[in-house]
């Protein structure tokens, strides 16, 4: 039996009416099961007041094709459900009864489970429209461009000015690493719009910009100004213009869980014990403090306070609120550390912090876009009122590197003391579904998926330099249920073995060095995913999963597609979905397969044999 | 290979240093891993504020026995863990890393996974020693035991008064269900308190003992005094000090979700709304209010209210401190609703509320003993300061109930509106690790076995009348991590297909219709227990699970315990762990395998093959 025939239920719009409904609202949520794998009965279970109750459905069969239906009361402001599933009784002796199996978001499972993988609507507005629907490019503002202008800047006492064409120092803890200024600027980001348009790119996402005394800018010294050193407020709000005049989004980087030790709140608080900033961060006695993962230069905000809270986080005043408002005009933010920002020890008031970002994004933007970093599990703090979505390294960047790693490849693992395992098809399927399973689907098609960053190897350097494996995985990144986020350079084919030597110069004098056809797989993604409503909104089936591949369908009102990823040589299988149209292949600039007569038969998708890594997607005729 | 070659942890002494550290401390943690299934290398994985950080481990063998072990600094009030567990490279050509696994709370799994089943240490005191080695026999006042002053009381107007051999009414939602009034009382328990302790019990827990307007008294009139029916307050002391006497402990029975509608506080509320209990509950303007799945005679409780909560459970003048001092002198409470309790739609103060009943009783008594009822998912309110532990329905009773369910049997489920499915031992044991995982090994440890309760069918009528079957049920319950509790009757195989239908009285006058080979088979397993650390405090590995099989071995440092249950015939099978020594099978009264040098042969113990459902015990020779 193929997988398309289980049962199936995903948070988009062909199985739940209404994403983000009002407190007290009726939900319809709808099941699709198949002649092929026969269900005898369903059950809505949902909890109210942590009070498990159960719903009828009613059964509307079309075809091989049952679809259930239930109502579902939103009860609570993250009204969690899943189904319940009777089998149809064994033929024989004695057997008078199904088997009872568990619709959930991590699929089906054969006995009773908690709570933590259930579906769930959230009684607050999604992501905005343009966050869902975008492309992100990251910007890391000291690396990608320079203009004529930062030849004249006078590099600053803690840098190592660095010529363009030098290399990265990035082995160890080597204390050059951070103080290495190359000088890119604000103004070189805005000469280069149209290469972030070729790329396929909406959404402008830089690292920060706030003056601090590292090539990074995460120890910011304030959070008033634009460093001088990136052209000051002026260059900020000149790409900011230029951003919003082609119609796109820029989004800033802000660190809530500490700024640097030279910041002006930090410098006042070391001071002077009695200064009001001192309550700003966690100060002993003896005037140590807490700090970032022991990093006496980074010193951690204590959020428990509620006048740092008000500074930097709560309303149109705070350092998250200016921001938003012209000249800066960020349509968003892109919060740093946001899974410790407020938790230390016995203190955790981090979803208060997150709420409190939005609430003011909220009160000054129509549709601002937050998104808390959280290299982990970001669970329960993206399902609600927190962040509408996270950095999904771990839903998706390590499924996908582990899935395509080159075992010889010298990339290294961020946060994890050992290389990514190299995994087969079925345990990478089986991580996707864990994730996608306790995220929930809203916050997981609200958080980027992304195959690196500025804190990570690149991807180029996972997947062993292999341009045809970069394919497949940029495929992924644009046909998962996510948003892509690109690290400018990944597009042209750069390398680097860890985040510090992925920073590398943007070579735009070396164009002879650049991977034009990556560029174009990207540029092609792009206007692939811009195109069809269902690789951004629809939902996601599993329709095949080897070692060597995997295949998926998004399914949408509108239309339907289906996604076949194969990282190595394989043989040709056929999927039982209809007819389809063959629209991307294995060469940039369209589909390279037979025509749609070749490929699908009307009673099936034929996928051909291949012999290497590939991607493919076919738009399905309606059934 | 043996599931007894696996890799393991758990929260069990032989693998965590000290159950129970202060916030800072570092508590030592150890794997066990055997040369059968072999590990390369281990990594201890905690977070950190969020934030996942690694630490090594080092490996000692003793044997085919290799013991990992690391420091686990507990940084956060509950600090949870697991371990990367890296396997040996296969060999063969261009094989050069082995495969990567996590050993988390629910087992291994072969790809990443969220936190939800991460193992966690809690800074906080555990459950008392009493309750956790205590066994728990819960009385329903009602239809335990007259005393002769029963006679002599006139039954309430809202009564419907019976004869103690009359039949339970509880078909569907008949009216006269919760008025049958049989006239059971306080001084009834005192006379029979060598029943309980003839059962092996030491903790009498009784449901609601305030008065209330139907024959359970969940819906109290008042929470300053016992009901007069069941002989006042005089009465309570009689049984309180008679427990007691006897060094054991007695449990109240607490709702904090609602109070009846003819309590005094709602009547004063409801009459007059500037009444200032008006604000304990839940009050519309046009006079509607809220209460408990919609039963208007249930008013819930408002605990986002302070008053509330100062009245109900806050200090020691609180409903909850009272009860906790002379003359009622109970150890602990059993909350009810406890799930519900503080939550209704964007409203949610359940912890706080749990967090305040556990320190009223901490501020009031040197080691009292908190459970909630929570019928489903209790993780994050049991795993800290908040309950000590749950009725585990959802981790034990329909987990057992669904492996030896009789599928003829008319018991009608609990919070479900189909039957428990028949399920075999693996998905049994799945669902077991399952809860495990989430709850966490102390929560779970310090939670009740229930075979069944007031609320829920008698497992005697699950397992379809069976005496065999329900041994094997009992052998569970007071061998799996978990503290058991009897509904009082279960021990002599009363049935009842519901929970109204269990609350049948005790025919204390018809001891010819008591099944005395299964109360042998309590007493016996309450000797067991209370003999063999291991069965209270030791460690839980899996030893070999088929459809009609469950073994599992309890570890402490003192001794281990290997325990067999079998639902039916099946063959015979030999273990590896060593020799061992018979101490319970399938006769009530002791060990009926032959000696132990029959049973045991020094390189494994072999289980002999049965003839139907039956349940073992071995001890376990020192390896």
């Amino acid at each position: 039996m193929s997988l398309l025939h289980l049962p199936h239920h995903d948070g988009s719009p062909l199985h739940v009416s209404h994403e983000a409904p009002t407190l007290g609202q009726t939900v319809t949520v709808r099941v699709r099961t198949t002649v092929q794998d026969p269900v005898e009965e369903i059950w809505l279970r949902t909890t109210y007041d942590a009070e498990p109750v159960f719903h009828p459905t009613t059964a509307t069969a079309a075809g091989d094709v049952v679809w259930w239906e239930a109502q579902l009361p939103v009860h609570n402001p993250v009204t969690h459900y899943r189904f319940l599933l009777v089998r149809p009784a064994p033929d024989g002796e004695g057997a008078t009864e199904g088997e009872q199996e568990w619709l959930t978001g991590s699929g089906i499972v054969n006995h009773d489970v908690p709570d933590a993988t259930d579906f769930r609507v959230a009684a607050f507005p999604p992501a905005p429209d343009w966050g869902r629907d975008g492309v992100v490019y990251q910007v890391f503002p000291d690396r990608f461009a320079r203009s004529a202008a930062a030849d004249a800047r006078e590099s600053p006492d803690w840098a190592l000015p660095a010529e363009w064409d030098d290399e990265v120092v990035f082995e160890g803890s080597d204390p050059r690493t951070p103080m290495q200024l190359f000088g890119g600027d604000l103004d070189g980001i805005t000469e280069h719009l149209d290469h972030v348009a070729d790329v396929g790119a909406d959404v402008v996402y830089t690292t920060p910009v706030f003056p601090g005394e590292s090539n990074h800018r995460y120890n910011a010294t304030t959070f008033t100004q634009v460093d001088p050193l990136l052209g000051g407020d002026e260059a900020y709000a000149r790409l900011s213009t230029a951003v919003h005049e082609r119609g796109w989004r820029i989004l800033g980087d802000l660190t809530t869980n500490h700024t640097g030790d030279t910041h002006e709140w930090f410098l006042a608080a070391a001071d002077d014990p009695e200064d009001p900033h001192r309550s700003f961060y966690y100060f002993d006695e003896d005037g140590t403090y807490a700090c970032w993962m022991g990093h006496g230069t980074l010193p951690k905000i204590n959020h428990a306070n509620l006048d740092v809270r008000h500074a930097m986080v709560e309303g149109p005043h705070s350092v998250v609120g200016r921001w938003l408002r012209p000249p800066y005009d960020v349509d968003g933010w892109r919060i740093d550390v946001a899974n410790m920002t407020g938790r230390l020890g016995d203190i955790d008031v981090a979803h208060e912090v997150a709420r409190a970002v939005r609430a003011t994004a909220a009160e000054l933007r129509d549709d601002p876009w937050v998104i808390g970093e959280h290299n982990h599990d970001a669970t329960g703090d993206v399902d609600g009122d927190g962040w509408h979505g996270t950095m999904n390294y771990s839903g998706f960047s390590w499924p996908v590197w582990s899935w395509l790693r080159d075992p010889a490849s010298p990339a290294r693992a961020f946060g994890r003391p050992l290389p990514v395992p190299r995994r087969d098809g079925g345990a990478v399927v089986d991580t996707f579904r864990s994730w996608q399973g306790t995220l929930g689907w809203r916050a997981t098609s609200s958080s980027w998926n992304i195959l690196g960053s500025h804190d990570s190897a690149r991807i180029r350097t996972v997947v062993g330099g292999d341009c045809a494996v970069h394919r497949v995985a940029a495929g992924l990144q644009f046909t998962m249920p996510g948003v892509p986020m690109i690290f400018a350079g990944d597009e042209i084919g750069l390398e680097g073995v860890n985040g510090e030597d992925a920073r590398r110069t943007m070579p735009w004098h070396r164009r002879g060095e650049w991977d034009t056809r990556t560029l174009a797989t990207y540029a092609d993604l792009a206007a692939l995913r811009r195109k069809h409503p269902a690789l951004r909104r629809g939902g996601l089936r599993w329709a095949h999963v080897e070692p060597d591949t995997i295949a998926y369908v998004r399914e949408h009102p509108d239309e339907s597609v289906l996604v076949v990823a194969r990282r190595a040589a394989g043989g040709g299988f056929t999927l039982p979905l209809g007819a389809g149209r063959h629209v991307f292949g294995s060469e940039p600039g369209g589909s390279d397969l037979a025509a749609a007569d070749g490929t699908s038969t009307g009673s099936g998708i034929e996928v051909p044999a291949t012999d290497g890594p590939r991607f493919d997607v076919w738009v399905l005729d309606e059934e």
